[in-house]
């Protein structure tokens, strides 16, 4: 016996979902089951909104609903400054700092060869135009501190340096509160090659 | 700043499943975004078709499609057994092993005084009510084996038995090809106190 058709449908969306797999679907389908008529109405709109109502910003191609985004469109930024970064989360998780008054551009993903990802599938010429057109005077690379993370950041730097503007990469070493003793040789080497003077 | 509203609500209609945090609802939203519009239009209607087109079998209480439920009305099965399962995913686990003819019950929940689930919230009083109109030979009370489960198999046992109807329970012991040196000492206990002769 299988299960009855729409919770076997439900089940099968649910898999579709990365890091969910079957066991995991089965329990939540069984869960939208018991909520209220409500929520799993919600539910259901919030899925049709965010892929009817959500689009990625021309200038700086962060998700957004209104176009330019809020951070473009925001005359109190501080435009000289691009940072760069692979996805939107990575700009909340900037913003959240409450530091950086610089705008923003979104990569929305990074160089991979093994995945087949080239520059072209990335939001690199928009970025380059951005370049051209606006004052910028320094350009921060935030990508991830992964191979392809670095990776991407060395070809963007090696693409925008010539242009005259400069071009930073986010610090590496020990995170804040960490333990010497649990930190792996790479951040360390790192941590040690940008020492700074007390 | 904040996501834009359309994701928002998404990540908050996905912290609402169980065992879904922030981060994990943040990821599933963004994933969403980049589904193909298709895939995301059928998840949302396996949503509202789950709550609209499933019911509650007015006979066995399983989720189903058709009332009475294909198990029920299915004039094959031995009507004089009923395995009595906390939940639908527990039939399907037994209909999976497809040795077992009889018919099911299912309480929709188990007995627990710490979430003040009484006997009133589960589907006993029908069970009752099956016993007394159908010629039922034997329950089968195939509760968990949680405290919680071992308690209401008791309680159902003593609601059955003066009826005179034979009430058995799932045996307790090793999982096939388990190791008994990995086995914990209430399932050593139980598979020493449940020995039968060779």
């Amino acid at each position: 016996m299988d299960y009855p058709a729409p919770i076997a449908k439900l089940i099968n969306s649910f898999t579709k979902l990365p890091g969910i797999g079957s066991k995991t679907a089965a329990r939540l389908a069984f869960h939208v089951l018991e909520m209220p008529e409500m929520e799993v109405s919600q539910f259901a709109q919030a899925l049709i909104q965010v892929k009817r109502d959500l689009t990625y910003c021309s200038i700086c191609g962060n998700i957004t609903d209104t176009d330019p985004c809020i951070i473009c469109s925001d005359q109190s930024r501080d435009t000289s400054i691009i940072l760069v970064v692979e996805d939107t989360r990575d700009v909340m998780s900037m913003e959240r700092m409450q530091e950086y008054r610089g705008l923003y551009h979104v990569l929305q993903g990074v160089l991979s060869p093994m995945e087949g990802r080239g520059p072209e599938e990335l939001n690199i010429a928009q970025l380059i135009k951005r370049l051209q057109d606006e004052e910028v005077k320094e350009v921060i690379i935030a990508t991830n501190a992964t191979a392809e993370g670095e990776a991407t950041a060395v070809y963007l730097s090696r693409l925008i340096k010539p242009a005259g503007i400069k071009v930073t990469r986010l610090a590496h070493g020990l995170s804040v509160g960490s333990d010497i003793e649990y930190a792996d040789e790479m951040t360390l080497f790192r941590a040690i090659e940008g020492r700074r003077e007390l």
